[in-house]
């Protein structure tokens, strides 16, 4: 049975992560059988929205791991304490969390800063051979560790030119890809998928989402 | 197209709905080709509580509507505002959230309250023949609502001895159920499942969710 880890950003879209990729994923890693351990940083969130509004909530903070836990029903690791070495894939649902609390891809753009931790275990699953999907935004934090490490893994974020730009200015390649379908880097095992760049409904999402679980376990055990 | 109403009380299984049951409901109703509305009432939580340290926060207030929007992406409606005549079908998602913002029965047992609007929206569609599904521990508001219509209609919340007990003592009759199945009140066209009262992850609650969707679509036609 594959050790899958989930790594979290919040809870909601606007501010978090977006819980129906997270949820999705969750779903096709248990049809599938892995094992599932939900991780985020712990630390505070750039900032809580308010998702009727759709604007900041002044004057409130909310820590990544104590909302992120709530998408993993109370049973979450701090991203700290989890190990490339004792798991067989990784895996970043989307949401303005991957692109506010994991990096600040959302405020810096190509410049952004990647969260330590994030970049500490990327680089140690791509060093280790071991495979890491990415959802919908969460592309751009790899996007932005490729170009430090100095290589060049093929990702998608769907079909939207402006970010597609700015993750080819951080030293991936970007493709074109519908939100039902994936992009895989065979090379450095990297698997992505649109997701609500794109998707209209949960039930793209989903469909992009199996396919990702699919192939990262699929690299898992080769 | 079905139009369905997703009554969320929050987001998160220990102070809101239960974020996998709401997303799985939700994808199902997407697979199906259903219009929805997420709704929620706007008023505050009962109270916040911690998911990593699983009790409340003391201090927070969060209210049921924003919370809720987190899983519908921004776009809610008010519960005073959903209308029976304007909907096909109407969903309730589990989590704490359902007996202690949408009905008081996590601190008030039999004697619980229902949310007034909750109970015009239940009372509403019964009177027109609608059918209702309740998911986890969502049929105590119904059974509740039951009670005071003088109406007995069979719900389930899995097959513990102590809720079932509850439920009957309101005025409903409990038949135990797993996880993956439903039970369908056809004389009420009310449906519920288990979900996460017994439910092992994801994969057993989409196999409920989906069955009660399509169960709940089935009756809407009728």
């Amino acid at each position: 049975m594959a050790k899958v880890a989930v790594c979290l950003s919040g809870c909601g879209v606007f501010d978090g992560s977006e819980i129906h990729e997270a949820v999705l994923a969750l779903l096709a890693l248990d049809q599938a059988g892995a094992q599932v351990i939900c991780c985020a940083p712990d630390k505070p969130q750039m900032h809580v929205v308010d998702h009727v509004q759709q604007k900041p909530a002044e004057g409130q903070t909310r820590g990544v791991l104590a909302e992120s836990a709530r998408i993993a029903r109370g049973r979450i690791t701090p991203l700290s304490a989890v190990e490339a070495r004792e798991i067989d894939a990784l895996i970043f649902p989307g949401g303005f969390g991957a692109a506010k609390n994991l990096c600040t891809f959302a405020t810096g753009g190509a410049d952004c800063e990647v969260d330590p931790d994030v970049e500490r275990l990327v680089n140690d699953m791509i060093e280790m051979g071991k495979p890491v999907g990415f959802m919908c935004i969460a592309p751009a934090l790899m996007a932005r560790i490729a170009g430090r490490r100095r290589i060049a893994p093929t990702l998608t974020i769907g079909t939207d030119a402006k970010t597609a730009a700015a993750v080819e200015k951080m030293g991936a390649k970007h493709r074109n890809c519908p939100a039902t379908d994936i992009v895989v880097d065979s090379q450095y095992r990297i698997v992505s998928t649109p997701a609500y760049m794109l998707a209209s409904g949960p039930a793209e999402v989903f469909q992009g989402a199996k396919k990702l679980v699919d192939e990262v376990l699929k690299l898992a055990k080769k």
